[in-house]
C-alpha cells in the first residue's frame, strides 16, 4: 500500500506553536472581519505602494530540536575559560534556585513593565528590595529600579549632576580610574551636548571648573580612594560629586553617601547575574533624596490601596520621558528589571553576613595571590586593594597573557608592560594556583594573609537591615517566597497582555532554553575575540537575517534597549553629516503622534525638535511636513517617524515623507517599534529609512522580563556603516552608547533562535496574522467602541485604538476605570492614554488563540453594558463595578453594601471560574504614593501594623 | 590590619539552605521542647544501645557549585549516541515547553500523591487526560495512572490474568517476541508463585493448558501480528489474553481491545520521556471494565464535590495493598505520576493528527533505511513492520555494531548473527545514512517508500476524539493550560506537606538540575557498557555512601520503587535461603503496624505472613515475636520489620527481634522508609539487619512528582550479594525485577546530588533536626492533642502521631474534618489513618523553617478550639468551618448562610492573608465517584453542561 501521509507537520514551530490561532480558528477570524483570505485582508490593510518585492529569502525554517542542535553548534564555538579580566565584569555563583525559579520561570520573564501595579506586586516588592539594597549599599537615600548597564547609569548620572547642580560651568570631570568604557561612553554622551570632559587623576581635580565629577570605586587598576576630600571641594563649587561604585566592594568598604556623593551608580552583574558577554545586567543609581525628581528610570515606592493596605507601585511617574517629551534630558523607559530581581534576590539569599563572607572572601583570595606574585618578586599596584591589582612585566606582558590563556584564564592587558587581574566570587584555589604558572610560579607560600584593604575607607555601618534580608535562608523558604511573588502577578503566562506598541508575544521555552547554557553565559564581553567565535557567528547571521527583514545593509547590536537605539541611530547620522562638512545640521522633525523617546533622543544628541502636526485621521500632515523641511532646509539633520504610525496605521504618503527628507539633506529615521506590522511584507530601508532601531524584545520573542531586558539594535544604509557606534575594546570610528560592544549580547540568542524556527515564511505569516488578530478586534468591539484611526480601506494595522474618552462625560468612568476593571476578568490592560489620552491601544500578537482574543472582547463587551448601566441610570455612578474594580478576595470576605452582586463584580464575563486570578490589591492610591515618597522597604515597626 | 573573617559559609548548602531551622530557631525550638541541647535531645530519644559508633566517613561536603562541577565531570564520561536498540526504548523529542514548565517545575515535581484530591485537581486532570489517552489508544474501557515500567506492567498483568481468568490452569504463556526483561521479569514473578512459565511462538499457544497469555506486539524483532486468533482461543478456554503494546505503533495499528485483548500494557516513554539511562518512565496498564476492581495502582476517576461540580479524585482506593494487606497480590503502592503527566501532556501537545504524523514518519523511516539494506542485498525480517527489523549480517554482526558506533549509532545484536535496528521519532535523514554507512553503504537510491505495515493489522477506529486533544495546540495556550493545572495543587513549593512516612523534604534546584543533561538524558539503558561509564561511576560512589550509612555491603540500583525494593530484597533472601538447601523456608513475621506493602511483598515472593502483635506503646510484643518465631522455626524465612517502628518510635528491642530470628534461621528485612530519623546516628546494618530497602524518594530528595517517580534500591549484608537481581543484559545469578538494570537510573542523580553536598556532616544533622522537628510540633500540640506512642523518655522521632478520634465521639468530627480544615490553613493533611485508623501522622522533615512549623501548629490548635465548639455546642454539629471545609471561592461569592461568619471560614489561623491557597473544589464526594466510576475524560456534553 502507498503511503498516504497526513498533512500535518508536526514540528513546525512557526505555525503550530508560535502563531495562536488554528487554521480553523483563522477561517472564522476571517469571516468576522469580513474578507475571504489573509492575502485579501493584507491587500485592504497595506497600501500596495510599500509592499516589499521579494519573500524573505532565509532558508526553511528549523523545528525546535533542529535548532537547538544548531545553537549547540554555535554554543561550542565558545570557549569558557576563567575571566579574572574585571573592568565591572565577574564571575559570580548564581543560586540554582533563583536560576530555575526567577530566570527560567515564565511567571517571573514573561510579565510586562509594572506600570499596572494592582497586578504587579510580586516584582514591585522584589524591585523594592533591590532599591533597599541599593540605598543601603550606597548609603544614600534614593535608587532606582535599575538602568542598562554601568557605563549608560555614568553617562546619565552626568547629565543628572548638570541638571542638579547650581555652579553654571560646563565641563565634566572624570576619574582616569574609571573602566575605560565608562569614560568613553561619558564621552559619547558628553559631546553632542556640549559638555566638556575632563579626564584626570582624582587629586588633580579642579572643582570650581565643573559641574560635577565622577569617581571610580575601586578604580579600574584597583585603587581604593577616599573621596571625601573631593566631594567637598565639589560641594564648595556648588557642583556635584557621583562614584561608580562595585556594589561587592561597598560591603566592606565606605559606602559613597559616608564620602558626601550625591548619586552613585554602578552595575549589580556580580550579585548573581552570568556575565553573558556582557549583558543582559542591571545597574544601579542612587542619590541624595532632594535630587530625586531629577533621577532617570522608574522608582518602585510605596502607596497604599482601596482599602488602606499596603500597595506597591511605580513613583514618580510624571519625571518620565513620556510625560515630558520635548523637555526631556534623558530617554531611558525601561529597566534591567528580570536582573535587578535577580540581584535583589541575590542579595536575600546570602543576607549581610553572606555577602560580607563572600566579599570577605573575594578579598583574601586577591591577598593570596597577591603574595605569592611579591614573593617571587612582581611590582604590585596599588598597595591595598579589594580584589583587583595590576602587576608590572615589562615586554613580557603578552606572554603572561598567553601563558595564562593556556592554563584557563582570562588576564587583563594594562597598558604595554602590565596584567590587570581580578578575583571574584567564583574563583577557587586552583585559579589562583593557574595564574601563579601563568606568572611562572610553580609553588607559592601559603602563609595567613593581611587585610590589605586601607584602613581608611573601611566600612563603619551596617548593611541590609531590613527583615527581607534577614529572613529565613532555606532553600524551602526562598523557594516559597519566589513562588508567592510570583503568584501575585498576571504575567503573559496566564493571559494575554494586549500592549499596544508593546508586543507581547510568546517567549517559546525553546527559544529560552540556550541561555541558561554555560558556553553563553559564561563569557566575559572583554575576552579575546577567538573565544567568542560562537556569538560572533549568531550575531553575523542574525544580522543577515535582520538586513533581510529591513533591507538594511548592516546592523550594530550595541544598543541594549529601543531607546538606546533610537539615541545610537541619531548618533550615527549626525556622524554622518559631521564626515560630510554637514555638522551644523541640528534640526529634527517629529511628528507630534511620536512615542516620547523620540524627541528625548534627539535632544541627547543636542537637536532642535521641531513637531509636525498629525491630521485628524492620525496620519502626518504633509504640508506641515513639508513646510517645516523646507523652513529647516539648511539645517535639516533629520527626521523620525515610526511605522507603521504609532496610531496603527500604515501611512501611504511614507515614501514622500522619506523623500522630502532627503531632499532637505536630511537623514530619515524610521523607529522600529511597530516592525512587527512589517516583517516579511514591507522594510523600513526599502521605503526610505536610513536607519531604524529594532526592539528584539517585541519584534523578536525577547520576553519583557516584567520591565527589561530589552535591545533594540540598529540597521543602516551603506553610507552609514562607517559611523556606527563602536567601542574601546573592538575599535571602530565613533564612541559606544554601551558598556559593552554587543549590548546584552546573551539574549541575542532568543532572537535568533526565533528566527531559525519561524524561517521566512514564519516570520511574514506572523505578521500577517498579527494584523488579522488586531483587526478581529476592532471588528468584533464595533459599535460598543469607537475605533479610531483606520487606514482608506476601514482597517487597523496589527493593533488598534479604542476610543473611550466619551464615557467620561457619559458616565464619569475614565479608561483608568476600564483598565482595572479588566484585572477583574482576568487581563492586562491595554496600553493606556497612548498616543491618545483617554484611550486604550490593543495589540494582541500573532500568538493569541481566537479564544483569547474573544474572552478579550467578551469582556469589553460587556464593560460597555456596565458603562451603559451608569449612562442610563441603572447603577450609582460612584459605586459601580468600575470604580470598584479590581475586585479583590478582601472584597468578598467583608462587608457587602453594593448595588450589585458579588457575582458580577467578581465574576464578569471572560474570567475564569476555577482559574480566576484575583489581583492581590485593591485599586492603588497614586497621589497618596507620590505624596509620601518611600522607595526603599518600609521599616519593620510598619509592617507590625500591617500585620494582620 | 589582619583578618577577622566571619564564620558564616555562605555556601553551605546543608545548614543555609537545606536544612529549615536556622541556629537561632533551633535554640528557640530546644527550648520548646526542654532540651538543652541538639545532643540531649538525641540522647533522649534515641537508645544509646543503637546508635552508631563512628560518623559518616564519605569526604567533605561540596558547594552546590562543586557538586554541579563534579556532576559534570561524571557526565562527560557517558558518550551521547544516537540509539537504535529498541526494546521499548525510543528516542523522543521532548517539547521544550513540556520540559520546562513540567519537568523542571517545582509546582509539578514536588507535589505529592494525589490522595487529598481538593488540592490536587491540576495533576487529577493530567493523570485523566493519560488514562484517556491509553484508553483510546488500548481499545479497552479502563486504564490506570501508571505503574513503574513496561516489564512490571507485563507481571502485574500475568497476576492479575490470575485472578480474573476462570481457568483453573496454572500456567502462563509468554510470547516469545516479548522483549527480553519483559520475559525475565514475569519468570522472576512467576517463580515463587507456582506459576509456570511457557516461552513460545504465538502460534504455538495451547490456550486450555494456561491461565493466560501475553504477547509483545509489535515483537521485539519487529513482527506486527494479529492476535486475534489467539484472543479467540484464550476466552474459548476461560483465560486471559494480554498484548504487550507500543502505544506509538498503536496510533497506526489494530488496538489491543479491537483483537479482543483483556489486558494491555506497555510503556509510554517514547511519548516525550527521555531515556535517562532506563527512565523513570511512565507504563500503562488497561482492561476491561469488568476488570477494573483486579485492576493494581492508581486509577483517577470523576466525581462531584459538595457544590455538585466536577472533581476528579483516586477511584477505587479500597483494591490497593494498604486496604487489602494479607490478601493483597500486588504490592504496587506507587505511580510514575510526573511521567505519565509528561506523557499525556505530548498528547494533548500532539492530538490525533499530529500522533498519526509522528507515527507515519517513523514507519517511513524505517522504510526507507530497510530500502537501502534490501538495494545492498540484506535480508530483512519481518517482511511488514512498524518501526523495527532484524538484518541477517552472519559473521558480521560485532563488525557492523562497530562500525556503527563509529558512526555514532547503537544497533542491537539478536542473536550471534543478526542485527536489530528500531527508528524513532528522533532519528533524521543523516542517521538512516550512518546505518547505511554501518552496513557498507555508501549511497542508496531514495525512491518513493511503499506502507510496510500489514494491512491485517491496520488501525480502523479513531483515536483521542475527546476535546482535551483537540484544544488549540499553540504554545501560548500549551503553557497557560499547564500553568493553571499547576496553580490548582498544593504542592511543597508553596507549603509544608507533613506526611508522615513520606519525608517532604526540600528537592533543590541544583539537586534537580543535572536531570536535564543530555549526558543523563539521552542514554539507552542497553548501550555497550563504555557508553555509560559515567553513570556506573555515579551508582558506583552513590552504592559505597549508601553502604556507608546503612552498614550494608552492596546495594542493587534495580527496583524502582520502595515496595519494589521490599520485594527485590525479600526474593534475595529467599535465594539465600534456596542456595542454602533452604528453600523450603517460606514463614514471615510481620508487626500487626507494618505497611501494607509489607505482608503484600511477602505474598508476592509466595511467603506465608505470620503476623506479631503490637503493644500498647506501638512496641513489637517481643514474647509474641519469640513464640512465633519459635513455632515457625523450621520455615521461619525472615522477618519485615520497620525501624524506627511505624508508630515513629526507636524501639530497643530491635536488636533482640534481629538475633531471635537470625536464632531461627530467618534473615531480617528491614523497611527503609524511616530511614530518615537514622541516617548518620544508626545503621540498620548494625542493628542486626540481612537487606534493607531505601525510599530515594523520602530520604535522599527525589521528588515525589505528585505520585512517582521513586527509586527503592536494596542494600544487603555480603552473604546476600550473590542473590541480588540480575538483568538479561548484565548477567547475575538472579532474575530482574525491574525492565532496567539500575531501574530509574537518572533521578539518581538527585540522590548523589544530595549526598554529595550534604557530606557525612551534613547529613546527620538533617537527622538530628527532622527529630528536632518531630518532637516540635509533638511538644506544642500537647494538651490539644494526645501524641500516641512516645518513647520511653517521652520523645517521638522524626514523626509524631496526633489522636484525633476522641473528637468522633466528643463531637461527630473525624480526622477526614480536620485534614480538609487544614486546606484551609493552607496546608496538605498529615498522613491520614495510618498506622491507625483515626490519627494523623505528622513528619516535618528537616527543611521547613520554625516559621512554617508554627504557622502548622497554630492552625491545628485553632482547630482543637474549633472543635471544641462543636463539643461545647457553641456551634452546630453539622454546619460548621470544620464540616464544611475547604471553603472556596465558590462559598464567598455564593449566598453564606452558616453560623460563623466568611472571615472565620475562609482565613483561619495559619493561612495566608495575600498569598492565600484556594482549593479549586469544595470537599469531594467519594462514594458518588466510585458509584460511577467514570475513568476517562467526560464526553464533550458533560462539559457543555459544567460549562459556566
Amino acid at each position: 500500500m502507498p503511503f498516504q501521509p497526513t498533512d500535518y507537520l508536526p514540528y513546525d514551530f512557526a505555525n503550530r506553536r508560535h502563531i495562536g490561532p488554528s487554521p480553523d480558528e483563522m477561517a472564522d477570524m476571517l469571516n468576522v472581519v469580513g474578507v475571504d483570505s489573509l492575502d485579501q485582508l493584507i491587500g485592504e490593510t497595506m497600501p500596495e505602494a510599500i509592499r516589499q518585492q521579494a519573500p524573505l529569502s532565509f532558508g526553511k525554517a528549523l523545528s525546535e530540536r533542529q535548532m537547538l542542535r544548531r545553537m549547540r553548534e554555535v554554543a561550542d564555538k565558545n570557549k569558557v575559560l576563567t575571566s579574572l579580566i574585571g573592568m565591572g565584569y565577574h564571575g559570580t555563583v548564581t543560586p540554582p534556585a533563583i536560576q530555575r525559579n526567577i530566570l527560567e520561570n515564565p511567571a517571573w520573564y514573561t510579565a510586562y513593565t509594572p506600570y499596572q501595579p494592582e497586578i504587579s506586586q510580586g516584582r514591585l516588592e522584589a524591585l523594592l528590595n533591590y532599591q533597599t539594597m541599593v540605598s543601603d549599599l550606597t548609603g544614600l537615600e534614593i535608587a532606582n529600579a535599575s538602568l542598562l548597564d554601568e557605563a549608560t547609569a555614568a553617562a546619565e548620572a552626568m547629565t543628572m549632576a548638570q541638571r542638579v547642580a547650581k555652579s553654571k560651568a560646563t565641563a565634566f570631570f572624570v576619574d582616569e580610574n574609571c573602566h575605560p568604557q565608562n569614560i568613553a561612553v561619558m564621552q559619547t554622551r558628553a559631546a553632542p551636548l556640549g559638555i566638556e570632559v575632563i579626564v584626570g587623576a582624582p587629586e588633580d581635580l579642579e572643582a570650581d571648573k565643573v559641574f560635577g565629577a565622577i569617581f571610580q570605586y575601586p578604580g579600574t587598576y584597583g585603587h581604593v580612594r577616599d573621596f571625601t576630600a573631593q566631594m567637598d571641594a565639589l560641594h564648595e563649587a556648588k557642583a556635584a560629586g557621583i562614584v561608580i561604585a562595585d556594589p561587592m566592594a561597598l560591603v566592606l568598604l565606605k559606602e559613597p553617601g559616608a564620602m558626601g556623593a550625591d548619586i552613585a551608580v554602578g552595575s549589580t552583574q556580580r550579585f548573581g547575574v552570568p556575565l553573558g558577554y556582557g549583558g543582559p545586567h542591571a545597574a544601579y543609581m542612587a542619590c541624595r533624596d532632594s535630587f530625586k525628581r531629577a533621577m532617570p528610570g522608574r522608582i518602585v515606592g510605596v502607596s497604599v490601596d482601596a482599602r488602606g493596605n499596603r500597595a506597591y507601585r511605580l513613583a514618580l511617574q510624571t519625571r518620565e520621558q513620556h510625560i515630558r517629551r520635548e523637555k526631556a534630558t534623558s530617554n531611558v523607559c525601561t529597566a534591567q528589571a528580570l536582573l535587578a530581581v535577580m540581584a535583589s534576590m541575590y542579595a536575600v539569599f546570602h543576607g549581610p553576613n553572606g555577602l560580607k563572607a563572600i566579599a570577605q572572601r573575594i578579598h583574601r583570595k586577591a591577598v593570596r595571590l597577591v603574595q605569592g606574585l611579591e614573593e617571587a618578586g612582581f611590582k604590585i599596584e596599588p598597595e591595598t586593594f579589594f580584589d583587583t591589582v595590576t602587576v608590572e612585566v615589562g615586554p613580557l606582558q603578552q606572554a603572561v597573557l598567553k601563558s595564562a590563556v593556556d592554563e584557563g584564564i582570562n588576564l587583563r592587558p594594562v597598558g604595554t608592560t602590565k596584567v590587570g587581574i581580578t578575583l571574584d566570587e567564583a574563583a577557587v584555589p586552583e585559579t589562583i594556583e593557574a595564574v601563579w604558572r601563568a606568572f611562572g610560579i610553580t609553588r607559592a607560600d601559603d602563609r595567613p594573609g593581611d587585610w590589605r584593604l586601607p584602613d581608611n575607607a573601611l566600612r563603619e555601618t551596617t548593611i541590609l537591615d531590613h527583615k527581607i534580608f534577614h529572613m529565613n535562608r532555606a532553600e524551602t523558604e526562598m523557594m516559597r517566597y519566589m513562588r508567592r511573588l510570583a503568584d501575585r502577578d498576571l504575567a503573559l503566562d496566564r493571559a494575554m497582555i494586549p500592549l499596544g506598541s508593546c508586543t507581547m508575544k510568546l517567549n517559546a521555552a525553546a527559544e529560552m532554553n540556550p541561555i541558561s547554557w554555560p558556553e553563553f553565559t559564561d563569557i566575559h564581553p572583554f575576552v579575546p575575540s577567538d573565544q567568542a567565535e560562537g556569538y560572533h557567528e549568531m550575531i553575523a547571521d542574525l544580522s543577515s537575517k535582520l538586513c533581510d527583514i529591513t533591507g538594511y545593509d548592516d546592523f550594530s547590536m550595541q544598543p541594549n534597549s529601543g531607546a538606546q537605539g533610537e539615541y545610537a541611530g541619531l548618533l550615527t547620522i549626525a556622524a554622518y553629516h559631521r564626515a560630510n562638512g554637514q555638522g551644523h545640521r541640528n534640526v529634527c522633525l517629529i511628528p507630534t503622534s511620536a512615542h516620547g523617546t523620540n524627541p528625548a533622543s534627539a535632544n541627547m544628541v543636542g537637536w532642535k525638535v521641531v513637531p509636525v502636526k498629525s491630521m485628524e485621521n492620525g496620519d502626518i500632515d504633509l504640508n506641515d511636513f513639508l513646510a517645516k523641511a523646507t523652513e529647516h532646509s539648511a539645517n535639516l539633520a533629520g527626521c523620525m517617524i515610526t511605522y507603521p504610525s504609532t496610531h496603527g496605521v500604515f501611512e501611504e504618503s511614507v515614501k514622500e515623507v522619506c523623500a522630502i527628507t532627503h531632499e532637505h539633506g536630511g537623514q530619515v529615521y524610521i523607529d522600529g517599534a511597530n516592525l512587527n506590522a512589517m516583517v516579511g511584507l514591507s522594510r523600513p530601508g526599502d521605503l526610505g529609512g536610513d536607519v531604524s532601531h529594532l526592539n528584539l524584545h517585541k519584534t523578536f520573542a525577547i520576553p519583557h522580563g516584567g520591565g527589561g531586558p530589552g535591545m533594540g539594535p540598529i540597521g543602516v544604509k551603506s553610507h552609514l556603516v562607517p559611523h556606527l557606534p563602536g567601542h574601546p575594546e573592538t575599535g571602530g570610528e565613533q564612541g559606544p552608547v554601551s558598556a559593552a560592544p554587543y549590548g546584552s549580547a546573551s539574549i541575542l540568542a532568543i532572537s535568533w533562535a526565533y528566527c531559525l524556527m519561524m524561517g521566512g515564511e514564519g516570520l511574514t505569516q506572523a505578521t500577517r496574522v498579527a494584523i488579522l488578530s488586531g483587526n478581529y478586534i476592532a471588528k468584533r468591539l464595533e459599535g460598543a467602541y469607537d475605533v479610531l484611526f483606520k487606514g482608506p480601506s476601514g482597517r487597523v494595522a496589527h493593533e488598534c485604538i479604542i476610543d473611550t474618552r466619551p464615557f467620561a462625560d457619559s458616565a464619569g468612568i475614565t479608561v483608568d476605570d476600564i483598565a482595572k476593571r479588566l484585572m477583574d476578568c482576568g487581563f492586562h490592560a491595554p496600553t493606556m492614554s497612548w498616543p491618545v489620552a483617554g484611550t486604550l491601544m490593543v495589540e494582541p500578537t500573532e500568538s493569541e488563540t481566537k479564544a483569547e482574543l474573544d474572552r478579550f472582547c467578551d469582556a469589553m463587551l460587556a464593560i460597555r453594558e456596565e458603562i451603559r448601566d451608569v449612562e442610563e441610570g441603572r447603577i450609582d455612578a460612584e459605586n459601580n463595578p468600575l470604580k470598584n474594580a479590581p475586585h479583590t478576595v478582601e472584597d468578598l470576605v467583608g462587608d457587602w453594601d453594593r448595588p450589585y452582586g458579588r457575582e458580577q463584580g467578581c465574576y464578569p464575563p471572560g474570567a475564569f471560574r476555577v482559574d480566576k486570578y484575583w489581583a492581590p490589591v485593591n485599586r492603588v492610591d497614586n497621589v497618596y504614593g507620590d505624596r509620601h515618597l518611600v522607595c526603599t522597604c518600609p521599616p519593620m515597626e510598619d509592617y507590625a501594623d500591617a500585620a494582620e
